[in-house]
């Protein structure tokens, strides 16, 4: 799959068939989050990959929208710095994401990220150091609604490019 | 080009020929941005898309290592509301920035990001109102050094799998 097609037709996915992910899948996706850009290259950033049932469980009911984690066939907690430090580090984090889901997605793969906003919750389940912050995770698994791989974008799915872009200045 | 390739060998790009991009090129590195994910689908942001040279020099004053905006073909200002709102903003300005990037690599474009800490002479510079800011642009053009498109990962560019990959927990 080509970078512009993958582009084009990505889209979220929350629901997942009940069919696990390939070592070499879980692999690749954490590879392209690992090769990603970061400011300075200092890849300010930890990984931790859930497959356990039961982690999963604990870990959707850490925020509003996170439920899908609970049926996800991977979640990935992209770990960072304290996020107020440098407004890099989320924008690091974002791009690790955009390169996991990307690659994924090519696999057949889908994504969605969810927001954690139980913040004591997530580090006792997972267990991280005090230097360490998370915010979000990726749910991946194979889509529910297999159609969702090959959909044309939705119409209104995104603000045209005149709504977005100005030239030279605003 | 497909997405692991690009993923694999995309490298930063801080040296540009004086070689404009196309509009279509343009427009492919700018759709890719709009068509990125974004938390709850809010589209929280604005390019601003860059070809006058001086504008372009202006901008790379202002930041300590924006300099190679002076020579891009192509600069991306990524408009966001106040960073500090929360931290969903950066992120996915992140991911924004990484589906551009690698749209513009499929297309044998460089590109690299630039922080930008001079926050009102950007602002003074581009004219975009109170309600939006910018701490990130993103630097395009084709490769001074043409061997980078083509060139493997460097040793050592990034830590490996282990070292940055927890498994279940941390």
């Amino acid at each position: 799959m080509n970078v512009a097609d993958a582009i084009k037709m990505k889209r979220a996915v929350r629901k997942f068939l009940d069919k696990p992910l390939t070592d070499d899948v879980v692999t690749t996706i954490l590879n392209a989050g690992r090769r990603s850009q970061s400011s300075k290259n200092n890849q300010a950033w930890q990984f931790i990959a859930i497959r356990d049932k039961q982690i999963l469980k604990d870990l959707s009911g850490c925020g509003e929208w996170a439920g899908h984690i609970a049926g996800a066939a991977l979640c990935v907690a992209i770990l960072t710095p304290d996020p107020s430090e440098k407004f890099q580090i989320m924008f690091d984090a974002g791009q690790a994401a955009a390169f996991m889901q990307l690659a994924a997605w090519e696999l057949g793969v889908g994504s969605v990220p969810a927001s954690l906003y139980e913040f004591e919750k997530t580090r006792a389940i997972l267990g991280f150091p005090a230097e360490w912050h998370l915010r979000i995770a990726l749910s991946f698994g194979y889509a529910a609604d297999e159609e969702k791989l090959s959909a044309m974008p939705k119409k209104g799915g995104r603000v045209t490019l005149d709504e977005v872009v100005h030239w030279e200045k605003w």
